[in-house]
């Protein structure tokens, strides 16, 4: 028990700590790219900026709303403006959480090459984070069931009890509740956020649907760092929750006996 | 060693099994969402020719050439054609292993619903088969270091040799030499081509690169089969290489003797 508490503080200063040194790789990492993709861009946003007006100059009938419409109609390809800083760090992090939703992506040579020397240390220590998120979650859960079966002496019960309760925050915190904010700030049906919600925390990420990019709304400031812990915390929540159906679907198969006795020779 | 050997039948045994109920999950999920998406998708694509001739006469200067040049110069919103059941299958390949190219979607609420419940038993399906062919992997590497023992009467030598043997096969065959069928087949250049294979592999899946879409080029039948053995093996070998990393990045942090007693307590 006392060995418990001791590695449950030990976790709770371990996870800020793996934080702080995640967000200072992701800045060097967005300040590395920037440097890198930058001339890029702003020669890809004359180059759009040209062929506009050539078009306007050989089409005549083509007036400026029409010409707009078309343009507003093709999606803007990669690179076509100029990103803030700002930008780079949220690419970064949906980078290395291996969402790559697609709207951004590196366009130059060394971008692309420095993406992949990123990742190779990103990927994991951003699987280490979240695992250590996960195992807190776990840690916090088991101790709620350890203080009900002192208080009211339960046994099996309130491992059962709490297990459950936990499901059911969970569902509600990462993937019931989130639609609302977004239908609220990004205007979506709830169906469309819920769906977002599960292609982001599943690390799918069509990029179908990606927040913050409708020019017509504003955006608080909090809004963007607020969804970056919902997405840290839902996805180290969501990687518990598959766990767990791996362990029942091993386990309702040949290969548990196999597994367990391999795990024991390793 | 008899033991050993007998898990490894037992895998050899498991793998195809696990491959054909996956294979058959996924055939599945391709018939349900393309009988969802069809009649959305016929609606668009008719959307679209409509839109098309609108254009052509409304504004009588854009003649058949300028026309279509505008419109292969904007990317084909989602749905524009009727899809094959073949390419369904790809994208819940795609979609299972969590890459989500994002150059197929689904666009009805019902086919949305029907992703997340698919994905919900889905990707844990994929999770298992990916670490059994790991597994797989490794147990090979296993026996080729216990026969290089017995044979050589080396020691430590033979695992550390055969482990960096294995490495090096690998990188090779999964990073290294993908890229040259790649160039060849898709028209990309070796850095593209290779960029490709760590998004792909590292299941990001950005969609900027896609194989099979360029309607320039005729791809051979085996292509698309080979390119998606690549992916399953390739996967199962990075996810082998990052776990290792992992194991390196939590060995040289205090984390790992809090880890090893939590197992052991579970
Ligand atoms: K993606
Ligand atoms: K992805």
């Amino acid at each position: 028990m006392v060995k418990a508490r001791r590695q449950q503080q030990k976790r709770c200063w371990g996870v800020p700590l793996l934080l702080v040194v995640y967000v200072g790789y992701v800045g060097l990492g967005a300040g590395v790219l920037q440097a890198l993709e930058r001339p890029a861009e702003a020669r890809a946003a004359q180059h759009i900026l040209r062929q506009r007006w050539e078009l306007l100059a050989n089409h005549t009938c083509l007036r400026g709303p029409a010409l707009q419409r078309l343009i507003e109609v093709s999606p803007r390809p990669d690179g076509a403006a100029l990103r803030a800083s700002r930008e780079y760090f949220s690419f970064n992090t949906s980078f290395l959480s291996c969402l790559g939703y697609g709207n951004l992506s590196p366009s130059t040579v060394a971008g692309r090459i420095f993406c992949i020397l990123f990742a190779l240390f990103g990927i994991p220590l951003n699987l280490v984070l979240l695992n250590e998120i996960g195992q807190l979650m776990l840690l916090g859960v088991q101790h709620c069931a350890h203080r009900l079966e002192e208080v009211f002496h339960w046994q099996k019960k309130a491992s059962l009890l709490i297990k459950t309760c936990a499901l059911v925050t969970g569902s509600l915190l990462f993937l019931l509740l989130p639609p609302l904010l977004l239908s609220d700030k990004e205007g979506w049906s709830y169906e469309e956020g819920f769906y977002y919600s599960f292609i982001t925390l599943s690390t799918i990420g069509f990029g179908d649907y990606v927040i913050g990019m409708n020019p017509d709304r504003t955006y608080p400031s909090w809004y963007k760092n607020v969804i970056s812990l919902w997405i840290l915390f839902g996805m180290a929540w969501l990687a518990l929750v598959i766990k767990l159906c791996i362990n029942f679907l091993e386990s309702s198969s040949d290969f548990c006996q196999c597994n367990k006795s391999m795990a024991e020779e390793l």
